[in-house]
């Protein structure tokens, strides 16, 4: 649990009384590659923190075609916020890249949490400015930028995320071909 | 200042003082159609809420083509949120659409509050929660829908911006030609 520990801690201090009481409600889980954390239609009732590994939360569309709406690398946390904040089943797939370890709270104990301890609110409101600001930046990208600048932004913000996922999935979140990407990854070699 | 109020209290409930507190720390201001309240370069030290009209958030890109980040129409807020949270120089231009008024808050003042009072913090973690929400939608449309259905979509969901915004700023949001956009109009004619 330390790693869940120092998470919190880069925003707020806590006792270990605190934490002890904090990770009593966060529970254990590894996911194999390529398995499923959630189904496009399942209820969703918990949010992931992912302690080693990579989550990646995605759509099929009409035409079968996969689109990356996030990747969640160590330190990151996941699931379908639409779906949990208005209580509909999920959207998207959430499945393991690579072997994954998560740790996991329902979202009512997320809450009860947050109303008990005014700090653990403090901390989940920093994390969501933080998460705003980075879709927003992704959006900006989205707009303003080609696929080969998108591409090289990705690289120079999260180049660990090209460790570890597969080209193919790449092209997914930036929303450019297999093709494309192939040409800008030979660019580079 | 009611329309504060109740936009506070569709989250959290409030008592006179705590209200009177809360709002000794807004400033009003009324803003002309075309007027900026943040262009490239500003510092940013203040967040918006928009009590009427329309304000937009762009960019210009290196060809000085618009890109539209958001509106923000009565009840939303919106800032520089990047450079708010990383005290950095604007990278956005905030311009009123039409003429338009709004509260506004320091960000520190703001912190001051979530520190002081805990049900502000949550108010915000709850408007920060929703905000990344509708990112994330925004972010799956722009991925996985045509130009066609974006703007349907739109007009689905925020038929009041088309009252307000006129047709190019549609397209700069949107992130289609002006010619495309026309097309769209007028099939709907």
């Amino acid at each position: 649990m330390q790693v869940l520990r120092d998470h919190f801690e880069k925003i707020i201090s806590l006792t270990d009384t605190e934490f002890s009481y904090i990770s009593s409600f966060f529970r254990h889980r590894k996911v194999m590659k390529k398995q499923f954390i959630l189904q496009e239609g399942d209820p969703v009732s918990h949010e992931y923190f992912v302690v080693k590994g990579c989550l990646k939360a995605y759509v099929l569309d009409s035409e079968d075609k996969t689109h990356i709406l996030s990747f969640a690398l160590a330190d990151w946390w996941t699931s379908d916020y639409q779906a949990l904040y208005t209580h509909t089943p999920s959207s998207i797939f959430l499945e393991a890249v690579v072997p994954t370890e998560i740790y996991y709270i329902a979202q009512e104990d997320k809450e009860r949490l947050c109303a008990e301890m005014h700090k653990v609110e403090h901390f989940w409101r920093k994390k969501n400015a933080m998460g705003y600001v980075g879709l927003q930046r992704r959006i900006l990208s989205m707009l303003t930028h080609n696929a080969k600048d998108r591409y090289e932004q990705l690289l120079q913000q999260y180049p660990a995320l090209f460790q570890v996922v597969p080209k193919q999935d790449l092209a997914a979140f930036l929303g450019v071909s297999r093709e494309t990407l192939s040409r800008l990854y030979s660019k580079k070699m």
